[in-house]
């Protein structure tokens, strides 16, 4: 019924099997007898269907996937084997009867509620359980052959869209008048509707637009721009503020294609840009030069972060190098693939090298307080000997 | 900074005091000496701000709003007390200093997971615990008049943007074709951009559109039309399906205003309604019909749906009655507010009366296998003696 409509690849198989073996690799270095995956996306990630249920991945049987809703479709979506099920109990009675629950059991503990992990743990009824989000996070860093296309067709997207945004960007016009034909461009192409973050109270917006000082309110979010937003309800995103001549207007979107995420800013400028956020472009997009040049599998992603920081500290910008105040943030880049916060993650605290096949934003951004930012982000793939762009359109500022 | 550029209306004192109180009296019937609140749209709801941070309501003493991060935003957002902090170690420090850590900590066990969890029992070390999350729906459910107010308005922009699809929706034209400028339509007049589902797993879309068998795939979402989607990765909403001549396109969309969330469905034709749909449409016009004469305060949920269900299986449709097979769910309607799931539920499941100042979505639909979907959904409060509409357009099937 889907390939009537869809245009979307399924996950092949081998790449599920790979997926499972290194999880199970994982689990058994860190004595985890049961990984049982209850979210959306590590569902999907290890079995090529998000319909209702959980995913049981033993260290040494088959992997159970129980689906208790939208069983038709899962069995078109997955080529692995499903076992149907009513309701959770029966679930349990499986894995009971398996006697696979008699070991440490890994659950999803960064995104479990504490209610619904209550209720597994009285109705499966294990004794010892751990954390499965590390080794799941760790598997999903690397990027398979199969998962790049998909990131270079979200890229393409995105590519597009910013394409478009050549028109819309106007003196005058709203930050929402102009994220919002923009977004339509992409959903109208196949756009998957939403991007995801993992973690509690993280929400995304698929584009934010900040013309000026939007660009420089901290919220909630750890982001180094997440504009002003239309309400305290909502606060991030774009606003009613308007385009002014020579302030730069950035525009931060997200392409979504078949579940991968990409997710790349650029600059605008109506007329000339403004003295003040002359430097901070400049410097942008040296640092980005820098990390093209530098960059690849091996490399100590602490130092990633240090040496733009030091070009930014010599630029006599430190203070506003991602972000300002309270609203900057310990991260120049952030991993990619079904979430915009997978690994790595580019910050200075703890060491994470580069491995080929790892995908990440790399977003050197300024923020000058009460004026706006400024700023370039980029998509980049860790190939054999250096990092790659995922898009192929161009990166500087556009002047109009 | 805000001002300049939103047009919300901030949270009025007088609101967020009584819902304070109303919390504090329910925590004191189920024995909780202080709740600690840590998801946005629930710190959001108690304090009018969303930023980064806890809120502590002690059962006796004022509320301890703990920000760690948009400290100067909160303080424009909210006219109660701030008490900045730079972590969460600082907040322990704080509730241990006034003893209020001694009895029961009632948390969102609903969704605060396990990690999150875990780290504020290491952190705070409280020794009882329970969950509060009953107790702030239940504050929740009931809605002010200044949040009803903002109910009509996200209702004015629901009817605008249906106004809008009669231009949209033509022969041959795909969902995401009319999904796209139409979302656009509301975003640019401010619509806050997402809308909130609460719980884990539970991902929603601004616009659905299904064009014919699309409104007839069961997913894992929990509603009885989710639309196919384009990707196995995001299975719900619009997708590359066609409008077909006779066919009844349904369009769901959700107003977002002041984080004020709204959700009405209205079914168009190309020509003349299919034969195969007719009844199921003049049913689902007789049930809101019969809703709207009958509902109002302490009117048992259970009877809303029961009468419906009757009405339903009258028709010779009671299979295809709020779904079809595994797809069918097991409820009419929905409350509104903050988030798309609020109380009350109208299920035959367990008794829930109505209360003056409850706002829900009425959505009689049915679903008929491999040929599509019609239906309508209409948004109510509940009156001081009867059910009033939230919208004011038309809601009968448009022939184009």
């Amino acid at each position: 019924m889907l390939k009537q409509v869809g245009s979307f690849d399924p996950v092949p198989e081998e790449d599920l099997l790979d997926r499972i073996g290194s999880l199970r690799q994982l689990m058994s270095d860190s004595g985890i007898d049961l990984a049982l995956l209850v979210q959306n996306v590590d569902r999907f990630y290890f079995t090529g269907t998000m319909q209702k249920g959980i995913v049981a991945v033993p260290l040494n049987q088959d992997p159970l996937i129980f689906v208790e809703k939208g069983t038709d479709r899962a069995a078109m979506e997955t080529p692995l084997a499903l076992t149907p099920v009513r309701n959770d109990r029966e679930i349990g009675d499986i894995l009971r009867d398996r006697r696979l629950l008699a070991g440490k059991v890994g659950l999803e503990l960064d995104v479990l509620p504490v209610a619904v992990f209550e209720r597994m743990k009285r109705i499966f009824g294990f004794d010892r359980h751990g954390d499965v989000s590390e080794q799941v996070k760790e598997v999903r860093a690397v990027k398979s052959r199969f998962e790049l296309d998909q990131i270079v067709r979200s890229g393409e997207m995105l590519t597009r869209v910013f394409a478009k945004a050549r028109d819309e960007v106007r003196e005058g016009r709203t930050e929402l008048e102009i994220e919002a034909p923009l977004v339509a461009v992409g959903r109208a192409m196949g756009h998957q509707g939403f991007l995801r973050m993992r973690g509690m109270n993280q929400e995304m917006m698929t584009m934010t637009v900040q013309a000026g000082f939007t660009g420089a309110v901290p919220t909630l979010l750890d982001a180094p721009i997440t504009g002003a937003g239309v309400t305290p309800a909502v606060p991030q995103g774009s606003s009613f503020k308007k385009v002014e001549r020579g302030i730069p207007v950035t525009i931060d979107y997200g392409g979504g294609y078949n579940g991968y995420i990409t997710d790349e800013t650029r600059s605008f400028v109506v007329g000339e840009l403004a003295e003040a956020f002359r430097r901070p472009y400049e410097t942008a997009w040296s640092i980005i030069e820098d990390v093209l040049a530098f960059a690849g599998p091996g490399t100590d992603c602490r130092d990633i972060f240090q040496r733009a920081e030091k070009m930014a500290r010599k630029a006599g910008l430190g203070d506003f190098f991602m972000g300002h105040g309270e609203g900057k943030v310990a991260f120049i880049g952030h991993g990619l693939g079904l979430e915009i916060n997978e690994l790595p993650l580019l910050t200075p605290r703890h060491e994470r090298l580069l491995k080929e096949g790892m995908v990440f934003a790399f977003e050197p951004k300024f923020v000058l307080p009460e004026l706006g930012a400024v700023g370039i982000e980029i998509d980049l793939i860790v190939g054999p000997g250096n990092v790659e762009r995922v898009t192929t359109g161009p990166l500087d500022l556009v002047c109009l």
